[in-house]
């Protein structure tokens, strides 16, 4: 399909059906920061999350978790902790005071303070996908490594769409920019070409130090302007089972210390690198989590951590991780169950093993995005663009995933089930009786352009005008609107001075050699 | 995309990865009636619901509902009703004392007694698409109109999969059918290519009576038998804004006074036939569904009876409906809470826009079906088939509804979220420690081949594997599927004279020239 769909391209056929109108490429949602209100779904009895909790308190008591980095074992040594050679096992009197500590909700404010996003409560933001090394459009036809082009690009879709919240990583590895100087140009790029929250990678030291600098620089703050209130994130993930390993640690301390946002993302798939069933699973990612946001209590009491889940099966027959699977549905439901009785703000995902975005994807992609609003999840990460398990980015799906986060962003406004005099139109039934339409009423004249949502790539056109229009399945349509949306991009502005002090950091610290390679 | 499918199909090209065990052609979950066991969303308050039912109590008091139909009509003045022309309107303490005598839930019993369903409780069901006028799959690559024969395979579907529970109606019209013939031949076929349970439509006296009697004969049970509980159903549609036409009432009447189970489902499309707002196309709706289950309490208290919605919003640009959208979801919860007030089962669907099986096929199709979990529905029509707003049958969009049906499933089972000692799996997480991995632990090798849920159409290799293994997007994949299925199909046993007397009952139908044709 995707060859039908570059020869079409290519003979400049009919390119879908995305329409400018005065400089919006498309109508799309204002910028707003969805409050979930539905009730969550809570598999768990009482009883389930008592046991869940002794489960995940005795792996942390009695069976304990690797941190390869000294001067986090000694930290928790004199915390009380007690290590043997790098294994640390804690009491739960200690886990559950330090997690007391940590808030219950927090902020991130990136350098347009509009952008700023709350995590916890019942607010939902969402991001983009982060790290695939590769990519896949419908131009190219197949995966190819990404290029600082293509992360680019995406990131334009970043800002471009007001449903993607944080920018979070690197939507794609720039694979043609060394690995010690990566981190710098693609800062640079994210903080010219977005004004959204970003994180850094806790892949060593000078990484992340630069990366807190350069996020300072673009913001115009002062140092303690920086460290008084969270303006990035990391996030870790543990090396499962039970281990976190030197690197993660050290950038998870060093956002500590400087009251940044903190996010722990243990991958515990069942059957493989957890138990597999799903409590079990569940109970060791909780561990992995939970004793890092020690961690961070116990080097600053009220750091603001999040704990993620990104627990998932197997294809027992393969041994590839599957996602937005029923297992992993009830995972994430629990994990949120897990994190409210911790009092924790909660990460989940948006996620498909789909190679291509079609049906597949978009299933697997709808019951995790489903999982992340019926377990709580505060923070989506991955919500637009994900492919292969995380190994592929695509613009088309980034765009088909956009489509999906504005329903549910529409999908939470109360507005919806108002149930004011207006709203249950009782006059206007009376007006119309037994026989005519609603068409023409004042009561439907009055509220017509705003009543309903309304999509920018879903076509509700009949068969028949669909056909006449090229027949241009979603993926085409998806396509046509990122060469749009790119073509059009405007960087959201940023002072000329501020520019310019990023650009000579950014040339120093390529000066200086960047950051060593020997991870 | 079609054409390049058809291409490579007809080439006799790579087919995907379908694939034979044994006589079974995919493996499949075995026949259950899923629970669900969730919470259902609810986002109206206690008042919110007092006043949907207010409104629609006023609806039925003050500005009434035409019956088209001189036998309904008398029936509901001899019961007090008020009657002004063919307006009826009615008390809403007769209508809460007629509601009331409905069941909260029943059973429909096919000929298969094995493939009963409930109707109510905790209990979902699903059907495939009813009544689309034209086909579409990936070989012909157009819409077309229904043939017999594609009816037929779409039966051979619905009793092929173990997800779908019931078979609704004609799967896809088979125009080429003179349509006074037309229920007969259907008829026979869904009764000889499956065993699960079907519905009359309430298309004219004859229809109704013939399918009734090919029911029974199906079945082989005398009349009493047929009449002592519900071996099949209608679902009748109102004609909205408020009004019930002849033959719909006809054959509401016709089965409660066999017994047997009714589903009335309003068609209020809110800006269409409804109010633009979605608490007054709610509140419409439940008076014409409702006004209906009265009908049928008066005629005989305790008959079976559903309430259906199918609330939905038009494109305000074009006036064509709209499905799965977010307003669809929360109507579809709306009406989930109001249900559950009335102690009514309610229906709802699996629906979408979308023109062909992509991308916004599957996101629209999972909305519908996640707005029918939430709702608590017990019924799903729709659920496996449906494009273009119910104008297209498509093989390839039943089996991958199907896929998601199994995923639907497979969330409802308790098991995953169990928290018992084996499942928190302590001893495992102990034994593997701070390295290794779960794949070799004794706790997995007992449990891998049954712990997760393992897809029959998902494809979960790597993009390399399935870049190798032909590149097949999921509606290739699907369409392999359907040709496997229908070919290797085998139709459920049935005693060779009741086969006899269906055959001697059609052909005797039609000698006396079937059913009058001037609807």
């Amino acid at each position: 399909m995707a060859e039908a769909a570059v020869k079409r391209r290519r003979s400049g056929g009919r390119a879908g059906h995305a329409t400018r109108r005065g400089t919006a490429i498309i109508e799309q949602m204002p910028w707003r920061i969805p409050q979930n209100l539905d009730r969550p779904t809570e598999p768990l009895t009482e009883e389930g999350v008592a046991r869940l909790h002794d489960a995940a308190m005795r792996i942390l008591e009695e069976i304990g978790v690797a941190f390869l980095n000294p001067e986090a074992l000694e930290i928790l040594r004199r915390a009380g902790c007690t290590i043997e050679g790098e294994t640390v096992r804690m009491g739960r009197d200690m886990v559950m005071e330090m997690i007391a500590k940590a808030p219950a909700q927090f902020t991130i404010t990136p350098r347009n303070p509009d952008r700023t996003i709350p995590i916890g409560g019942r607010s939902i933001v969402f991001g983009n996908v982060s790290s695939p090394p590769n990519y896949w459009d419908l131009e190219i036809g197949r995966k190819v490594p990404g290029t600082r082009e293509m992360c680019q690009n995406l990131l334009k879709l970043t800002q471009y769409f007001n449903c993607i919240h944080f920018a979070g990583g690197y939507p794609v590895e720039p694979c043609d920019i060394h690995a010690s100087v990566r981190h710098l140009d693609v800062l640079y790029d994210k903080l010219t070409l977005t004004d959204k929250a970003m994180h850094a990678y806790s892949l060593g030291a000078e990484r992340v130090e630069d990366v807190m600098e350069m996020v300072r620089i673009a913001a115009g703050l002062s140092h303690d302007a920086f460290d008084a209130t969270p303006r990035m994130y990391t996030n870790i993930n543990s090396t499962s089972p039970l281990k976190h390993d030197f690197p993660m640690l050290d950038g998870w301390m060093r956002l500590a210390r400087r009251g940044q946002g903190l996010v722990v993302t243990p991958f515990t798939l069942a059957g493989a690198m957890a138990p597999v069933t799903m409590a079990g699973a569940v109970a060791q990612s909780l561990a992995e989590g939970l004793c890092a946001v020690v961690l961070a209590q116990i080097i600053r009491p009220g750091a603001p951590c999040a704990i993620g889940t990104f627990t998932s099966n197997v294809d027992m027959k393969s041994g590839a991780p599957a996602f937005g699977t029923p297992e992993y549905m009830r995972a994430t439901q629990m994990t949120g169950q897990m994190a409210r009785f911790y009092g924790l703000p909660m990460r989940s995902s948006g996620v498909c093993a789909a190679n291509v975005p079609d049906g597949q994807a978009m299933w697997e992609t709808e019951h995790s995005l489903w999982a992340a609003m019926q377990s709580g999840t505060h923070m989506v990460y991955h919500a637009a663009g994900w492919l292969e398990g995380g190994l592929i980015a695509s613009p088309e799906k980034f765009i088909m995933d956009c489509e999906v986060l504005q329903q549910l962003q529409r999908y939470m406004e109360p507005a919806i089930c108002d149930t004011s005099d207006d709203a249950l139109a009782l006059d206007a039934i009376r007006e119309v009786g037994q026989a005519g339409h609603f068409f023409g009423t004042q009561h439907t004249q009055d509220r017509y352009t705003t009543a309903f949502y309304q999509p920018f790539l879903s076509d509700w056109k009949n068969y028949e005008a669909w056909d006449a229009a090229g027949a241009v399945w979603t993926p085409e349509r998806a396509h046509a609107l990122f060469k749009l949306i790119v073509n059009e991009f405007e960087p959201p502005a940023m002072p000329e001075d501020r520019r310019e002090e990023l650009a000579a950091f950014v040339e120093r610290r390529k000066r200086e050699g960047g950051a060593p390679t020997d991870f």
